[in-house]
């Protein structure tokens, strides 16, 4: 059967080249990296090599690359790290209100911890306006963490603005940049960030490697405590083939970032305006400041689950960003912040591209979108409009 | 050039039926596991079916077992999660002066963080007296965590009996079983715990995936915050192929327990009973009561360093539990704990076996070690008598 990937956003699969840098690393030379004889000392050079090149794609130095084990736990690290190390300054932290769970779960957790936390609002395109975080700056304000792109609807935030606000006001500035790093040029001293969160499974990396960038000379304190791994920063076993594999990511992605962003955003664009001839569908996030290969709309009348599996069904694997339709069966607050009312929030869907996407995959999905949503617009007892119940679809999930 | 690998304890290299079960999740079935198509719903599948294999090596439910990154972010998860989740009840902890230092130094961070820690010492084999253990309880102590087997000594402690008594007390206990899961028979019912850490490439499995046993109705907070994954408690894109690879080594782990003991304990003998010839050689940990592979000694008048790099030239590779050896540069608190001095914790020398290991290589081994001890005696300024100073070889770099 026909299978195409509109996934990319979601994970992507390991790249030839990076699954051929890993390999000899968990067979031949598997050594744990802290040992004295040649394997282990072979394996030490490959991470440091590995954190040259993860340093390169964002233009950091390579003692400024901590690796971790996924995006999440680079969020949580710099979310508790920071807001830890400066709790003798001060105990308010600013995130926005579209920040990843990982983000937003570890605000939640800071906050028990009595910590003070302000969510910044977004535009309708999912944009935070640099003076609204200006204002929000209290004495107490330690960190600042703003997500750089969201991967639920694409937009690009004014990082570099928000970052000289931070600079400004000598307070820490983190940007979780998951799902933007190795997919857009990134330069963190552009940026004006102390730190940064990747993941490698975002660029064709494996799963199991993330990394927190951290500025020279920023404290933080760690979330693994152990051993001496990181620099003390971060402890366990190093994971080497996935730190090597990362490493190979970021190479290939600083390689192939024009000629990957130039194929995902043409291809993206046909999407775009295909989806916007259908009647009620709408573009979420911003049209221009978002990512190359994201295409995100909410489908009036339908809930994004029952688009998912019937594209499925068409051999097309896509994601929605409304929540009824993964396993967290929450209404999305990435969609509820940009305006969206629940009812409405239901009928989202994501659909993002990467290097392998053809020009033919998204010429069939161009035909088959809009009869899936003829097909469920006419058994869709909302499509003669929502009533009166203000989220039909995912009340009883609540 | 020969080389034999006596570093099991440190790492293993990843078994070939492990590394068959892992590929197809790097490239094929990449899917993320929370999306609802096809390749999706069988990454999910695999991943289910790890955690049945490996809640079967320890006798646990599979929904009792969560996926982590490594034994060192079991051990802080474990430490931190039920401390926080506890802190009503009370705020003291009971830990073991020969833990891992993931363990140790997740302590020192709840100290610093207003909870009370009571370090509990052991006797001359590294054995924590299961009265001690009791005499330490009080009536705010919340959480007992003690080594399963430690990777420095090989001595395997009396859980079952100290998990009694926790249970009597009604106070959650952990063990940290990195070391020892995987490579002694492990019942999570007899032993008498509620948590359990295991790494997988202590194992045959990858670097990057380690699992906490929780057991069923146990509270715990999250060490990595964000989304649903392991039933949210541990968020993260889940690393599919180190999951598979877990689960695949803990079904060979669980198959091949007998032959595998069988095999390293006879080797171990033979290494333990030729040290023990030579002059002025120890042997660290219990003489039965230990890891069934692993053989280690405090040799006196030598640097453990040293040792490691002459070994290491004659193709042997090994490691140390001093610290001058490896790259912490401080004395082992593991082997000052069970009174070794600190100028002979220096010469400590650590050989672990594994199931490749040869009878040859023992021999070979058994052949050189003698000679090197011999080597370095002639050589050091320490052999005729260790003069005045407590700590001749690490004063400067402590």
């Amino acid at each position: 059967m026909k299978a195409i990937y509109m996934d990319h956003v979601g994970t992507n699969p390991v790249h030839p080249e990076v699954m051929d840098a890993m390999l000899p690393y968990f067979t031949e030379y598997f050594a744990n990296p802290m040992s004295l004889y040649e394997s282990g000392i072979k394996a030490r050079e490959a991470i440091e090599e590995a954190r040259t090149k993860t340093a390169a794609l964002i233009n950091a130095k390579p003692n400024e690359i901590i690796f971790t084990s996924s995006g999440a736990e680079s969020n949580n690290f710099a979310l508790k790290g920071i807001a830890l190390a400066n709790q003798n300054k001060g105990k308010h932290i600013i995130v926005s209100k579209i920040e990843h769970h990982s983000v937003l779960n570890s605000a939640r957790f800071l906050e028990k911890s009595g910590f003070a936390v302000t969510y910044l609002p977004v535009d309708k395109y999912g944009l935070i306006d640099p003076e609204v975080v200006q204002k929000a700056i209290t004495k107490e304000t330690t960190l600042i963490s703003i997500i750089h792109a969201s991967p639920e609807i694409g937009t690009i935030q004014s990082i570099a603005e928000i970052g000289k606000i931070a600079k400004q006001n000598g307070i820490v500035f983190h940007t979780d940049s998951v799902a933007s790093a190795g997919n857009i040029p990134i330069d963190v001293e552009t940026l004006n960030v102390n730190l940064m969160s990747l993941a490698a499974h975002q660029f064709y990396g494996p799963k199991g490697a993330g990394a927190v960038y951290l500025k020279g000379g920023t404290r933080v304190v760690p979330l693994i405590y152990g051993g001496i791994q990181e620099s003390g920063r971060r402890a366990g076993t190093e994971n080497v083939p996935a730190i090597v594999g990362m490493g190979k990511a970021a190479e290939l992605a600083k390689r192939d970032m024009q000629k990957r962003t130039d194929h995902v955003r043409s291809l993206r664009d046909k999407i775009i305006s295909n989806a916007l001839k259908i009647d009620k569908v709408l573009l979420t996030g911003h049209p221009e400041q978002r990512l190359p290969g994201h295409a995100s709309f909410v489908v009036e009348y339908i809930e994004g689950e029952a688009m998912l599996l019937l594209l499925a069904a068409k051999g097309i694997n896509s994601a929605s960003g409304s929540a009824c339709s993964s396993k967290a069966l929450k209404s999305s607050p990435v969609l509820l912040s940009i305006g969206i009312p629940v009812h409405l929030a239901q009928g989202s869907v994501v659909f993002t591209l990467g290097e392998n996407t053809k020009n033919e995959d998204i010429e069939y999905f161009n035909e088959v979108f809009p009869q899936i949503i003829t097909q469920l617009r006419k058994i869709s007892p909302y499509s003669k409009g929502w009533g009166e119940m203000e989220d039909p679809t995912c009340t009883a999930k609540k």
